[in-house]
C-alpha cells in the first residue's frame, strides 16, 4: 500500500513487510540475536522469515542461509544484529539482493565515536545509492500489533492491538515500556517506530506516516535530539490537526545532553526554544515517562473537553481544595454550576447546605450513602451544561465496598462527550480493584489529583488547537 | 508525660489520654459516631472509654452517661461528634467535670459560615476560661500508633507503628489516606494530628510537639492556611534542625482559596511569600499528595546525601539521558566517577567501552547477565568516594526474571550510608513483586526516573540545613 509514487519516500514497507530476513539470529538463549528471531515466529507473524547465518545452518528450526544476497527468494526487509563492524558488509549484500528497508539494531555506530562513525558513514552511503531506506541503528526498531510484525530483540509478549502509535529515539517502547503498557495500562498500542541513531529515517517521516495510519488516534514521542528541527514542526504542526502528538523530549540540560550524544549520538538544542516551538503547532510536551503514559490514556479512552470548564466532586473536603489550585494551575477554569445542577444535588441535601463547585459531598455521603452519593454528585456535573470536563475524588476502605462500576458505567452512556477523569485514595486492594474496573470501561484513574487534572487540562488544550 | 510545666501549653494529654469520654456515639452502623467508638474499643486502647448518649443505656455493650459532667470518674479528654448547634452546651459540661482535652470532629462551624461562626466562637471561650484545649473542630482529630488511641470516626484497620508524623488541616490522614498508608507504603506512622479549623491548637504548637517526639523521624504537614505565620515558621526552623519537615500546602490559587475558606475556613497568603519562608527554614515544600508519599518514604527509609553528587546506573540508555536531566532540575551534580569505580565495572567490559556516569549498563547486561550486571553497576557508584547517593533504572519481564533481593541487600549492608532509590519499568507483576521485596529491605522504589531523583535531591538539600 505505498503512500507515494516515489518507493524511497515510503517508510510503510518497514510495518508491512511481506518478507524479513534476519542477519544476526541466534539458537543461544543468552544472546539477543534469539530474541529477535523467535519473536518473528512466535508472536504470528504470517510473512516470511529467512534466518542468515554463516555457521548455522538453521536458526530455531528454520534454515539459514549465509548471505542476504544468497536468499533465493525476494527479499523486503532485512533486521541486523551483527557487532557494527560488520554491518558495512551486510549493506552491500542488502544493495546487491535489491531489498527496501533495513532495520539496524546493533549498535556501536556514532553514539560509540571513533570508528563507530566511520561504520555509519560507509552504511547510509551503501543505503543511499541503492535506494534503501534505514531505520536505526542502535534501536529495537518497528513493532506493528496489526500483523504482529516485529524486530524487537527483548522477549515479548503477545501484541495487543490499541491506537497509541510510539515514536521512540530508544529500544524502551518495544522493550520494558512495551510490556508495561500490555501489562498495566487500559490502552494499547498501534505501532511503535524505535529511531535509534536516526542515519535515514527520521521523526518528520515516522511522524507524517503516522498521521495518516488509521489505526493510530494517538501519536506519542520519545526523543533525545532534532536533526532537522524547521522538518519536524512541520510535519508535527500537520499532524497535530489529525491527531494529539505528545512529545517527551529529553537532552534538556547539559548534562542530559552530553548523555544523549552518547546513547543516541544526538546534538542538543536550546530547550526553552523547542518548548516555544511546540506550544506553537500544538504538541503537548510532557516532563517523563509517567506523564506520557497519563496522557496517552486520557487521550486514547476520553473524548476532548468542549472548553476549560471543570466540575470537581470529591468526598473530602482537602481534594476540593486541592483541585481547585490545579485546575488554575492546568489552565482550566472552576466552572460556575448552573441552578438545575444546584437544585438536583440540593434536593438530597439539609436546606442549608450550599452547593457549590467544588463539591464536598462528604454530607451528601453520609446522607444518602456512598453508591447514590456518587451517582448524585458525578451526574450533577456531567449534566450540566456549564462544565466541559468533570473530575470524581473517592476514598475507598474495605469497609465502605460499593458497587462503583454499574453507576459510572451508566453515566458515561449517558454523557458519552463530556471527559471524566478519577482519583481514588484509599486501601490498595480497593484502588487497584476500582482502578481495573474502572479503566475497563474506559475511564481512566490516576494515583494523584494533580495528574487527573492534567489530563483533563490537555483534552481541553487540545480541542481548542 | 507532660512536656512543660503549664497544662495549657502541653498537648501531649491528646496522645496520651487515660480516659476518653465520646460525645455522639451511636450503635447505628451508617453513622459515624458508631466508628468513633468502636475505633476505640476495638483497636486495643488501653485507656478507659465513656460514652455518652441521652438516650441509650449502653453503646456497643459499654454503660452511656446522659452528660459528661455526670460520668463519676476522671475524664482527660473529650471527643465530640455530634451537630454543631449542640457543642457548646457539650464544652460547658466540659468546663464543669475539668476536662483538658477536647477533641471537636463535628463539622458547621466557622467554615460553614452563619451561626457556624457563633458556635466556634462560643466553644473557644468556654474552653479558654475554663482551660481547656480544643482540637478542631472539623476533623478527624489525633491517631497515635504507639497507644492505638483515636478519634478517627473512619472505620480503621489495626495501626502499624511507624516513624512518620502527619499534621493535617483534614480528615483525611486519619481515613483514606490512612488506609493507604497501611496498605501500599513501606513506611508508618507514629502520629497523626487532624487540626481542622485550628480553633486553639494549631500547626505550631503540633510541629513543636512532633519535633520532640521521639517516635517521629520525619513531619509531614498538609495546611490549607496560617493564622500564624511568624510563629509557624519559627516552629518550622527549630523542627527542620531535629528532623525533616515536608509540607503540602493547598489554596495557593484564587480558586483554591475559596475552596480552603469553606472547607477548614482557612484564609489564604500570598503563596509565593510562603515558598520563600519555607526554603529559608529549611522545611521542604512539595505539590500533591503523591510527592508528599514519596517523600516521606525516602525519609523514612534512608540515610541523608552526604553532598549532592549522583552516581546513576541504568539498563535503559534513555533512563541515562533523562536521569541525567532530572539531576540538574532537581539540584544534584552527575558525579565524575572515581578512577577505581572506571576500572572496576570497566573490567567486565570490552577495552574500548568508556565507563560514564550515567552508566548505560546494557552491554554488561549482554556480557555478564542481569544479576551481576546490576550487583557490578551499583557496587560501583555505592562505593565511589565521589558519589553521595545512587539511582538504579531497571527493566523488568518475566523472561528476565532472577533474584534481585540478595544483591541488593548485601550492597545495602555493605553501604548502608549511601541513599538509594531505585525504578523499575516492565511488567506490572514483576515490577509489584519488585518493589515489595525492595522496599521491605527498605529501599525506596518510584515508578517514574523523575521521582527517584527527587526522593534523592531531597535527601542531599535537608542535609545541607
Amino acid at each position: 500500500m505505498p503512500l507515494s509514487s516515489q518507493v524511497s519516500n515510503d517508510i510503510s514497507v518497514f510495518f508491512e513487510p511481506e518478507s524479513v530476513a534476519v542477519v544476526g539470529p541466534t539458537n543461544n538463549p543468552l544472546k539477543f540475536g534469539h530474541y529477535l528471531m523467535l519473536n518473528l515466529l512466535d508472536l504470528g507473524f504470517k510473512g516470511k522469515v529467512y534466518p542468515v547465518n554463516l555457521k548455522a545452518d538453521a536458526v530455531l528450526g528454520v534454515k539459514a542461509h549465509p548471505r542476504v544476497d544468497l536468499i533465493p527468494e525476494e527479499v523486503e526487509v532485512v533486521a541486523i544484529i551483527v557487532p557494527a563492524r560488520s554491518v558495512p558488509q551486510v549493506m552491500k549484500d542488502c544493495a546487491k539482493k535489491g531489498v527496501k528497508g533495513v532495520v539496524i539494531l546493533s549498535s556501536g555506530f556514532r553514539e560509540a565515536g571513533g570508528k563507530g562513525i566511520k561504520f555509519e558513514r560507509e552504511i547510509v552511503e551503501t543505503a543511499k545509492k541503492a535506494g534503501i531506506r534505514i531505520v536505526g541503528p542502535n534501536t529495537t526498531g518497528i513493532l506493528n500489533t496489526s500483523n504482529s510484525f516485529t524486530t524487537s530483540f527483548v522477549p515479548l509478549p503477545k501484541l495487543r492491538k490499541g491506537n497509541v502509535a510510539f515514536i521512540a529515539q530508544t529500544g524502551l517502547f518495544a522493550a520494558a515500556a512495551f510490556w508495561w503498557i500490555l501489562s498495566a495500562e487500559p490502552f494499547g498500542l498501534s505501532k511503535v517506530m524505535g529511531l535509534g541513531n536516526k542515519s535515514d529515517v527520521d521523526d518528520s517521516e515516522a511522524l507524517e506516516y503516522l498521521a495518516r495510519d488509521e489505526d493510530t488516534t494517538v501519536v506519542a514521542i520519545y526523543m533525545e535530539g532534532i536533526k532537522e528541527g524547521r522538518k519536524f514542526l512541520a510535519a508535527a504542526q500537520k499532524a497535530t490537526q489529525r491527531k494529539p502528538v505528545l512529545i517527551l523530549k529529553s537532552g534538556r540540560t547539559e548534562e542530559g545532553m552530553k548523555a544523549a550524544l552518547s546513547h543516541t549520538g544526538s546534538l542538543g538544542m536550546r530547550d526553552e526554544i523547542f518548548d516555544v516551538a511546540c506550544k506553537k503547532v500544538g504538541a503537548i510536551r510532557v516532563r517523563d515517562f509517567e506523564e506520557l503514559m497519563d496522557l496517552a490514556k486520557a487521550f486514547a479512552l476520553q473524548p476532548l473537553a468542549k472548553g476549560n470548564k471543570i466540575g470537581i466532586a470529591s468526598m473530602t473536603g482537602a481534594g476540593c481544595v486541592m483541585a481547585a489550585d490545579y485546575s488554575t494551575e492546568h489552565n482550566l477554569e472552576v466552572a460556575e454550576l448552573s441552578d438545575e445542577t444546584v437544585r438536583y444535588i440540593g434536593s438530597y441535601l439539609p436546606s442549608w447546605v450550599k452547593v457549590k463547585n467544588p463539591f464536598d459531598s462528604e454530607m451528601l455521603f453520609e446522607s444518602v450513602g456512598p453508591e447514590e452519593c456518587l451517582k448524585i454528585s458525578l451526574e450533577g456535573m456531567l449534566s450540566d451544561r456549564n462544565v466541559d470536563c468533570v473530575l470524581g475524588v473517592l476514598p475507598s476502605s474495605p469497609m465502605f465496598a460499593f458497587d462503583i462500576e454499574t453507576p459510572i458505567k451508566e453515566l458515561r452512556e449517558k454523557y458519552p462527550y463530556k471527559p471524566l477523569t478519577i482519583n481514588i485514595i484509599g486501601s490498595k486492594d480497593m484502588v487497584d480493584l476500582w482502578t481495573k474496573q474502572l479503566e475497563d470501561i474506559s475511564v481512566p484513574v490516576y494515583p494523584s489529583i494533580e495528574r487527573c487534572v492534567k489530563a483533563l487540562g490537555a483534552l481541553s488544550r487540545y480541542q481548542k488547537i
